[in-house]
């Protein structure tokens, strides 16, 4: 990991391989004075895709930050690239959107809160009012938009005005256990993070606990992925898990389950904070 | 785990749940002078089941094994109980069905030949011949029963056959890939041990790697369970998993799930062979 | 586990091993109607000790919780045991120890405020000022006993005199980064716990993250323990690993590392708090 | 992983870092129509020192294989680099040491009979006769080197006859339970790879299991690490761990032990196989 007093910046590429690009990037940085602080690339040799993850120290670069895209586009335009270039000085603002349990949500207050992570939480989401207490504690928005069967749509119009109002960079579902609509997931593609409390593509849907605990798995997990307008099909960001044995119930699952859930939910966090992150084929290159 | 040399008897008991089950069971072997070696149970307060593994020293025992069995009956008859009565120096005998992959096939027989397992093969039966020379390697009779789609009645038939010839206690299929019909897994019912390479529920049935590769998910396991009519349903006894990424191609799932599923197998032969498993609502307790 | 509402209670034994242990707790219950929840036992062949944890329900029992004690002493005295008798509505006291880090703190702090454990936590103790702003989120005396190479005696006659007025059942030092004198440390035999940041008995002392990185370590960890006189050598009560790789710095192995400690010492706070833990030779008997 | 038809270069390399440096190589890569299949770079900024491993694919490649080093030379004076040039058709010799346990042997016959590693094992030399008859299952000469206090230097001039008889390029010590003399060691720097059986740095040198269950761990482990003249000391190529608890005897750590040990044996070898390690400071750069 970079230290933080480094100004640095980060290029995410992905475009059709071919002979030369490793080549032509580096060139691009070596030629300015640039010195790589990470790299990591990779080739899905089936899809005939390539990937890559550059970071490079910006102090003794030959441009300015913002001359570095103009600069890069051609090289870009040439392979037909994709990229993101972010700095490390961007803080991104995390809309958080939880209902009634508050590990994943401690979990990450704890981590903003220690320093931990470099992200601005400018609202908090809900469709319980349970958790505005423990919101409370830190300095942040806590605003409730009940759902019920009969006013979702109102209360999807009344989050999106939210979001219009906070401009999240990204939104995590912290335990959210509503399901988003397809029109909401669009408005973000790539950058809504969920939780699911199972080791998808087992036990989809509602229930997971239950239904493993009925299914008599050793083993149980949780995975944190993209939202997608298919329900828990979304590209999976990581995956963790944790042994379970027959004097498991239900509630034991449960409370095991939510450590996992937070530490899995953590990393996810982590790997897009850090634009660690691509995404092709509804499947994640991850440059951990 | 006891000492080899321990001459020592294992009762593995289920019933109905109710007040004093464990202090019958217990003063029936303190009362003719037994020691206790090892003492497990279990209550599925949902089901209301009780489940019990006892294991005692015979070492000074007031009776002979011979008479245990018809000592403890009345008791088991008082409380319901359904009951297993095995001793140490029994060793059990294990078929082995394989294809033509020889990861778990080898570790297996490295076991039995180390000792680690106290266990006989009388038999090795294969729908291929592909593995008969590393068996030929070891002193055990490798039987090749060629399986296609007009075949596999006549195949079935001949393996029950030698089921019947070399009576094995239970069948351990070490990646045999082929469906084993209701009739013959209704013989063998909790005798049956299978490894499916795959992370039970998720990813039932064939090519688990390939769709685990397409999933992109960031862990993958093994599974082990008694084979039941359901195709990967039955109860499990032992599941495993490795941690996977974007650069791992499906071949390398297909290695890395390899070391896994030996892994895993191997535990669930243990569990069984040590009497460690009971069944119920096809899940199973293990007294590990 | 058990449901809360359920009273019940729950002994831990031990005594030298011998015939009919078993038979003579489980019939002290039966024969009051109790109705086991929950048994485990243990024998330590080499040691010849024997081991137990029995918790039965209090419903329909036929003598009352404050006359249980009285009745098992004689079964005790037969058999030399040393036993703990408690129930299921005792919430214990723990005192949290902390310096400057706030992860294990904050996670202590979540799960008691979610209800996941029943325990109270009367006063909050630190060597540094900086999380008093963390606890002062909820309501939990905090004070500070500053401690210099001079004044060490003084500020730990202070937190004596705390652990006085507070009058906590046990101590969790959470990350707090001081030595704490082998007088303070007899009058909490194996009540108080500490979490050391490696995986005992690697890198026992100060600076285990940075030793591991220069040992160049592939696996990291964290150990939970009793505190005894001996700097790191306490009884283990719980330890948990997490995989490192030649990319991550010290920097990188901190913060990994904080994950897994916190999980590690919550862990054996819930152990210490269910009862489930016996110990011997220096070393525990958890009865998971 | 490369599949095994592709005909492919693989440059280790480590210098100095300074800028340019990928750059460079992927130039002198490109600049020959070479198509990069895989490439991975770190640099160790405490250190200063950059490492970096590419392979590429030889198809169309612009130059013959044998003139590729002459043609890299001048880049790797200019930067002032230590570099390591194989291509994917070489079949590394690998001699196996052991003495009375079999698991890690059999588990490596295994993998090199189903195909699994691309290796060839000229001899495999034990102290002992024990595994013979395992051996001549294979068809690989079995030599036996008995070693006693007092003719351990004859034996060890036995073993470096041997070597210079069968050419290993490395040497795994497979559990061969003696040390190897520093005079020994110093003719395969970076090329003997050992696996002690436990979690390095703790319990190094005799009965690690012993130990740790004397000490009550509640996780133990296994370290492959290439062999220096410091005991147990070299540099850490894997590690893995496996949880254990009071009920395991001394044995059942063995045997537990035993499981892991052969796995993470495995996975060092290939690493080295795979021309996947770097060594500097005492430490693994493994690029998996």
């Amino acid at each position: 990991m970079t230290a933080p007093e480094t100004r640095s910046a980060t290029l995410l590429i992905s475009c059709p391989d071919r002979r030369g690009l490793v080549a032509a990037v580096t060139e691009f940085i070596a030629a300015r004075s640039g010195n790589i602080l990470h790299l990591d690339q990779h080739v899905d040799a089936d899809e005939n895709v390539f990937f890559m993850r550059v970071e490079w120290d910006l102090n003794g670069f030959a441009i300015e930050p913002e001359a570095v895209d103009a600069a890069f586009a051609p090289i870009a335009t040439q392979f037909g690239m994709t990229y993101d270039l972010r700095f490390s000085w961007n803080i991104p603002r995390m809309a958080v959107f939880v209902s009634k349990e508050s590990h994943c949500l401690y979990d990450i207050l704890a981590r903003v809160q220690s320093g931990e992570w470099r992200v601005h939480i400018p609202v908090i989401v809900s469709n319980h009012p349970d958790l505005g207490e423990v919101v409370s504690k830190f300095d942040i928005p806590y605003v409730v938009t009940p759902v019920t069967k009969d006013t979702k749509p109102q209360a999807e119009a009344q989050q999106m005005a939210l979001m219009e109002q906070y401009q999240p960079d990204f939104i995590v579902l912290a335990r959210y256990m509503q399901i988003i609509s397809a029109d909401f997931v669009t408005r973000y593609p790539n950058r809504i993070i969920n939780i699911h409390h199972s080791f998808l593509p087992a036990f989809i849907g509602a229930k997971p606990y239950q239904r493993a605990h009925e299914r008599g798995v050793k083993i149980i997990g949780a995975t944190s992925h993209y939202v997608t307008a298919d329900l828990d099909a979304g590209p999976i960001l990581e995956q963790e898990v944790i042994r379970v044995n027959h004097r498991d119930s239900v509630a034991d699952l449960i409370r095991k389950g939510k450590d996992v859930e937070k530490l899995v939910l953590a990393r996810a966090i982590r790997y897009h904070l850090d634009n660690r992150v691509l995404v092709y084929n509804n499947k994640t290159v991850i440059f951990a």
